[in-house]
């Protein structure tokens, strides 16, 4: 064990040089930071990734969650780690300092769980999910609920879940049928059931709070009636101890990877006697939602990118140590083996992996920076980032998720047979990463949300906002001669951009919605890949003066290496936005005038 | 069960209405079968998946093979199905009725083994392993041997393998290092250890035949030095009797999927007593298996495709019934929900993964054809037939195992999170078909094989043949008026692909190799696409006149739906060759360039 999942050097990286995460301190929500107790974040993070969660990676996997008389049995590192953040305060890390928390930017503590993910990210998701439960109570909460829950939820001693899809209801939220009845003791009797809730349920905590969704009976149809529910598996009575709350699971899911963390069927109220607590005002329970689904939106890039993180460095690894064939103008047989790391196409493999992992992730810190400017923000300014925010959120969320699949892809391809086979973490890896582009929100919906909800919003506002910003990282490139082409073919991206976006927005001033959105999910990739090469430009601006700086010959490396991927980008990726743009702008109507009849058997 | 894994529908369209099958039955190898004879083929084909293979399907993954004491065991339908096999005469469908077989068109068989592949893969690798082994003997090997070995594999008693593979060569053949030391008996003495050997052993046969490579003393080194051996498992003496020939299973690998199968890692000769039989001449080893591999490379490209089709009808069964949420511009909560394949973005999905399958199958089957061209013709119009044979081989092993994966996630994404959990078969497809790009030769290998070898051969001549055959279907598509704006968009990209080989060869022909073979990967992939595009057209070219001929309703369906996938792949997958044209055309050595220590942790 004690292998790389990360690279620290180009996390701290992206934090001090790319994105200043020190500045954050002059602002007085964060002012009892500084770089050093940043900088110790990190170095738990690492820390408990190697001691605690990596050596139960493949354990977790071998020996995934069993559902035993109605009773879920988890690994038991889970119950350690759970205890190991509570106490260390990572669960509450960015709540405030009144509520338990440290006042955190989002920027660290997303860091601290991009760690922990790429070290085992079945393991981690047990505390995130608990962290956005929590934040869910924080905001929108009673005083009471705040007190009732979140010490416990921080301390690690209670799990908490986001509660939303039912078997009948999918991904449409506006079909849920769990019934919430009022009764005049101020809670509601809950019934229904949930399907696919991860951690619903597990023998490492005392306790699971849900934020559920339910519809108050006699609720309009649809979205409009739909309320948030507090929902614990076990509630907690006058004296404070815990009773059954009639929440019960029928059955876990055995899914293809991922497998560490127990994804749970629960039926609520089969004895009626299921009490929900309603969180904030009745029928604006998915306005509430949505804030969690944001930031779990942006744990699911994190996830991803994550393991594509630690899947890239175990491809790096084996790259540099087998031995293989020979170069391919050196074909004499009684030279030395190479090894495989010399062969240009491995090295393409590996350059790809790194420009997806770092990417990536330069995007989930730029939003996490977003995230944290909306804190102590107000006014304008506030909304101007949570517009960008709010765009962004799905390409942060899919980019990595599917990108992250075909990143992980190549690294198993570096290792041939030795990749199949599960002496080698990579098939473990292959299977973790692609729940990614189905929870929270698949590719397809995300497509929707971005092209027809995020980029028309207030009149187009967001999309000025995000437009205005890659054109100032433009500007900046301009100036450098090394990065001047690089810039220069920004630029083209995004005046294609524009152009596809405004034809697009024009079909469905038209009035013609369905050909607006027919290809949602190809205008996501499309956005997503120009957003990628932005993140890319804005890394390279300060590599270009720290070469001036002397750096030691180790540093130098570093950032030569950076620019490789950054180049790496522009001329492998970046292209793949032509065939896009192209197909966006022929809406003839493909996909949509495709009659259910023509697919015959 | 009795899930639909292949359309038969479309199948009989490629062999009778685009590839004419019953023209072969002109030439007298050929002249016993006629369309009925083929229909019968594929009918016990369908019958012998849906009744003997498809019902093992998730039980052979869930039980995997188990090496205990030395033995590998195997599911128990292994042993049936290798029996039922032989005795159908599948084995040996394609060789010659004095050596015991049917001297059926390849391009049957390799729809036989579509449509088992489909049904379950793990299990059809048995025969198709068998009938490659076979092929080998029958080529080269001497009468006695072809005596020995063939009536026995034929009849599915004894199974044949192909070893290769060594844990310090890997894809390097040239470093093999197990060793042929020639006795006076007539035999060689083989030692040495075979990794990654596909059912190397196991109790569903008698006896193993390996067809192994090896040194003899004293050889030549590198590739030069390979002759190939018939080594099984148990030898025959003078009675008849099966001895030991010491070769020993020492593992089996524990794989990501296709886990019906056990790959196992052999040594040979620990007692000193391992005995080989030198196929044809020695040190010709490379060049015999070079046949073999073709067609295994084929049977890959088969299998890949095989798999996206049967997780493409499973995706489609799905989109069928599910319910889900309404249509863009039908907001109305008290609307009944549609179902998904109403959706554009299923739909898409669903033509992304038609057009990957039936545009692969179209061409395994044009290789096919080939392959049967090559048996029945002489002189040069074998020649050419073997040329284009050859050099789509890479492509038609590459294009379905790359695509096919996307084609499976795809499928996949259309379940959401059910296609994620194992009550659905959608994860298993997902794990099986990895192993494509691996198996015969990586697409990193294949890229080399067609860039660096095939497309430059004999002065360029199988790709001039190529560029001939595209060119015919251009000019019959231009006759055709709703054909014609596809034709010149296959013009178009012929023209780039001309161009950019050209260019590429420009660099080998000033010596510069490195940066000649630099991307190689993307050629592969530009070169599939285009091929892609040409099988369309292909495709396309007798629907138009099938429509004329007044067909029925569901003929019509089947027609306009072929015609639709047509579309969607000049419109969504064609015009990605923009970008790997350009990519391609630059040669900066971004790769090449790339420094070791650049890649730092």
């Amino acid at each position: 064990m004690g292998r790389i999942f990360v690279s620290e050097r180009n996390l701290r990286f992206m934090l001090y040089e790319v994105f200043a995460a020190e500045s954050l301190t002059r602002y007085p929500y964060y002012e009892n930071h500084d770089r050093e107790t940043f900088d110790l974040v990190l170095e738990t993070a690492f820390k408990l990734g190697r001691d605690l969660l990596q050596p139960a990676f493949q354990d977790m996997d071998k020996a995934p969650p069993e559902f035993l008389d109605g009773q879920v049995k988890v690994h038991p590192s889970v119950k350690t780690f759970m205890k190991e953040c509570g106490e260390g305060g990572w669960i509450g890390a960015c709540a405030p300092f009144d509520l338990g928390g440290q006042q955190l930017p989002l920027m660290i503590s997303a860091s601290f769980r991009f760690i922990l993910c790429a070290a085992n990210y079945s393991a981690s998701v047990y505390c995130l999910l608990t962290t956005g439960a929590a934040h869910l109570i924080e905001a929108f909460g009673s005083q009471e609920m705040i007190e009732t829950y979140i010490p416990k939820m921080f301390s690690g001693d209670w799990q908490g879940t986001m509660a939303l899809t039912e078997p009948q209801a999918g991904s449409s939220l506006a079909d849920i049928t769990t019934l919430a009845e009022p009764t005049d003791q101020g809670y509601f009797r809950i019934s229904g059931q949930k399907i696919f809730i991860s951690a619903g349920d597990h023998d490492g905590v005392e306790n699971v709070v849900h934020l559920l969704l339910a519809k108050i009976k006699g609720a309009p149809a649809g979205v409009k009636g739909i309320s948030l529910f507090v929902v614990p598996k076990k509630r907690v009575n006058e004296n404070g101890e815990l009773n059954s709350n009639d929440v019960n699971v029928t059955g876990i899911y055995h899914k293809l990877g991922y497998k560490g963390a127990p994804i749970t069927h629960l039926r609520l109220g089969e004895g009626n006697d299921c009490r929900g607590y309603l969180v904030g005002e009745p029928h604006k329970g998915l306005f509430y939602m949505f804030q969690m689904m944001n930031e779990s939106r942006i744990e699911v890039g994190l996830g991803a990118s994550a393991i594509a993180s630690a899947a890239y460095h175990a491809a790096l690894e084996y790259s540099r140590e087998r031995p293989q064939g020979r170069g391919v103008s050196a074909k004499d047989p009684t030279l030395p083996p190479v090894r495989i790391i010399e062969y240009p196409d491995v090295k393409r493999m590996l350059l790809f992996q790194r420009a997806v992992v770092e990417g990536s992730l330069s995007l989930l810190l730029q939003c996490s920076k977003y995230a944290d400017m909306i804190r102590v923000s107000e006014g304008e300014e506030k909304e101007r980032y949570a517009l960008l925010l709010d765009l962004l959120t799905p390409v942060a969320k899919t980019y990595p998720a599917e990108m992250g699949i075909l990143s992980v892809s190549q690294g198993l391809q570096c290792l041939g047979g030795y990749g199949y086979c599960d002496e080698f973490p990579l098939e473990q890896f292959y299977r973790d990463v692609r729940i990614h582009p189905i929870h929270e929100g698949t590719t397809g919906i995300h497509g929707l949300d971005l092209l027809g909800r995020k980029v028309v919003i207030k009149d187009g506002k967001a999309f000025a906002h995000y437009l205005h910003e890659v054109q100032a990282t433009i500007l900046k490139g301009q100036k450098v001669p090394a990065l001047k082409p690089y810039s220069r073919r920004l630029e083209e991206a995004v005046t294609r951009l524009r152009d596809v976006t405004s034809h697009l927005v024009g079909l469905a001033e038209e009035g013609n919605q369905e050909l607006f959105l027919a290809d949602a999910t190809l205008y996501l990739e499309f956005f997503g890949i120009i957003t990628m090469a932005w993140q890319w430009l804005i890394q390279a601006l300060p590599i270009q003066k720290a070469l001036k700086d002397d750096p030691t010959e180790q540093e130098v490396q570093f950032y030569r290496g950076k620019l490789h991927v950054f180049r790496f980008f522009f001329h492998y990726e970046l292209p793949k936005i032509e065939a896009l743009g192209n197909r966006l702008m022929e809406s003839d109507g493909l996909t949509v005038d495709m009659k259910e009849e023509l697919f015959t058997d």
